[in-house]
């Protein structure tokens, strides 16, 4: 297979767990026999410092070239104070709109080397394995007016049937291949764009009589992925429940450093990026933890190449790093030494080549 | 001192916590030489179902001429499909609406003896002692235009400066009154409203030198929350962030069932109630845990009436009950015989007495 991938380096520590990504990527490559041509290109701060817009059009000209998108993260301190549109996240923000990412996929699953690192009792995290599907393109983050003046402001919900339609479609399909159980999450006694996502979800599921449906208030939510994680499999919900819920989720089993995600649409086009920020704090320094962003990896070669046996052997490789004991400082245990990025990311290397 | 109560014992267990509540307050009354008047109404499902009417003009009409308001619970798979307007929770947004109750306070505390039951590790629950300041009648809730149709839907979050300002003085206030430390929580980076609400905390903010001030995003604190709750002491946010957050962080400590909650205003004026809910499945068993609405007669007494001592009294009796070890059904552990609302609530009054 011959494929076009652009890399979205971005800020902080974006660069270097996307450098140690790349040499995952190429590893594989050369053991299935693949080709995947690299484009670089700005966005965020990089991109506000280089060409003073948060998203150029050269890079988007890039991406609408390639066949996926793999990026770091965006954002920092020094663009804190410019104005809205020249924001890091602006850009991120803008990518998504502009290639219709509409489906945020979010998987939290227990690695269980890592759970000591979680505040969660072990046994309530120990056998958590969901996924969040986050409408990403729609509702309070896109939804016109918008205003700000200094004596009010206003913001606005819209969801139109169709953008609820394909994202809740979406979520169905995962659960099927997953283990046939979807949670959607409104606050259906309050909103009305939440009552229209209710009817669409009834509707639907009598496509899907094998997936076992339940509806949950978002407030409800938030305490259950707490007290019973263990219970959801895939979870469906709009932009700014999903952008709540997510990060609450992400913590649970310990392994926030190390969660990919993908930002899909209805063909095979996709973004992929880790989880976590940009943490400048620690940029520079090579001792970020380069597993999420090896991960999203993986989520592109599943998801934008249909390329499963190539992702099962990347998640396996970093877990058995993890079982063995190797963690970056994020994780590093009392008894253990931390290892920096590029150590980390040559023992996922040799851990693939030697199963070959 | 002389006062009265408008008392909605609501739907499912509301009544029966409600019944131990009263009795509280009445022996508080006795011991500490105050006269409540107790005057009751119907709100919810049991207010459609005498009134077709989730809040009738009478209810409204008895909680005006009294100096404050306790509420069991509203819901019930009775209602669940009911039209929006005949729905028992109409009741509980409009009680708030009429009465500009805008300030909801939801302290949570650990109690040591309840931690085996939270879901986080002891380590990570045991300090928490934080209080949620969520603004309870603007934003999303209540801004117009909000439709639905067919084709889609729309739902308006909208604040004024005024909305804004006398919440966040509201949480500046008690932030002195506690630790002296507020976290301002909003979607800054994405939502026009959450610009403005920044806005006003930082001009606010200089009124309160005192005050150690942070503003974090919605979904940042949705993390940290369960990772590190012990950071925070006030955090202050809008409506709708307001109802996440707090219900998730009810979960933090173990106690959910013990967690009281206070609706107020810029007077003395307020409705008190549990956190929990109406709990249909175990209401009319006589199992019911009264823990939160008790320690809400608490807040009322506190927050209405100025009587700390009387308040104190109250958290000091309930603690003591449970370190004594005794539960109702919810809490009890393993070596735990679990004692009925009634048995419950005499071991409370028993303390107060004996306190004598
Ligand atoms: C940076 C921000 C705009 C973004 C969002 O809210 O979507 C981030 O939190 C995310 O979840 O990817
Ligand atoms: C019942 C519902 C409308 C209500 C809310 O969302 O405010 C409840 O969840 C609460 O927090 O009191």
């Amino acid at each position: 297979m011959e494929k076009k991938i652009t890399v979205l380096p971005g800020d902080g520590i974006g660069p270097e767990v996307v450098a140690s990504a790349v040499k995952v990527l190429q590893v594989i490559g050369k053991r299935f026999n693949h080709t995947f041509h690299l484009d670089y290109a700005a966005i965020g701060g990089a991109a506000i410092d280089q060409y003073n817009n948060p998203l150029p059009d050269e890079t988007i000209a890039k991406c609408e070239a390639s066949d996926a998108i793999l990026l770091g993260a965006v954002g920092g301190p020094k663009w804190d104070n410019n104005p809205p549109e020249l924001r890091p996240e602006k850009g991120l923000l803008k990518i998504r709109k502009h290639f219709d990412l509409f489906a945020n996929l979010r998987p939290v699953k227990a690695f269980p080397s890592l759970l000591a690192s979680s505040p969660l009792k072990r046994e309530v995290a120990e056998n958590v394995d969901l996924m969040i599907v986050r409408e990403l393109t729609g509702g309070l983050y896109f939804g016109e007016p918008r205003k700000k003046t200094d004596a009010g402001a206003i913001d606005t919900c819209v969801y139109s049937r169709e953008e609820i339609e394909r994202i809740v479609e979406n979520a169905f399909e995962l659960a099927r291949l997953r283990r046939g159980k979807l949670c959607s999450v409104d606050k259906a006694n309050v909103l009305d764009t939440s009552r229209l996502w209710r009817e669409i979800v009834e509707e639907k599921k009598k496509q899907y009589p094998d997936v076992e449906t339940e509806h949950n208030l978002v407030d409800s939510v938030a305490m259950k992925l707490i007290t019973n994680p263990g219970h959801y499999d895939v979870v469906v919900t709009e932009n700014l429940f999903g952008d709540i819920l997510s990060d609450e989720a992400s913590v649970i089993t310990g392994s926030l450093g190390v969660l990919p995600s993908a930002s899909i649409r209805g063909d095979n086009f996709g973004l992929y990026e880790p989880v976590h920020g940009s943490a400048p704090e620690i940029a520079g320094q090579g001792v970020a933890n380069p597993a999420a962003t090896i991960l999203s990896v993986a989520m592109l070669l599943q998801y934008s190449f249909g390329l499963k046996d190539e992702a099962a052997e990347i998640e396996r490789a970093v877990a058995a790093v993890f079982d063995d004991g190797y963690y970056t400082a994020d994780l590093a245990q009392e008894h253990t030494r931390s290892l920096s990025t590029n150590e980390w990311t040559e023992k996922v290397l040799n851990e693939i080549d030697a199963s070959f």
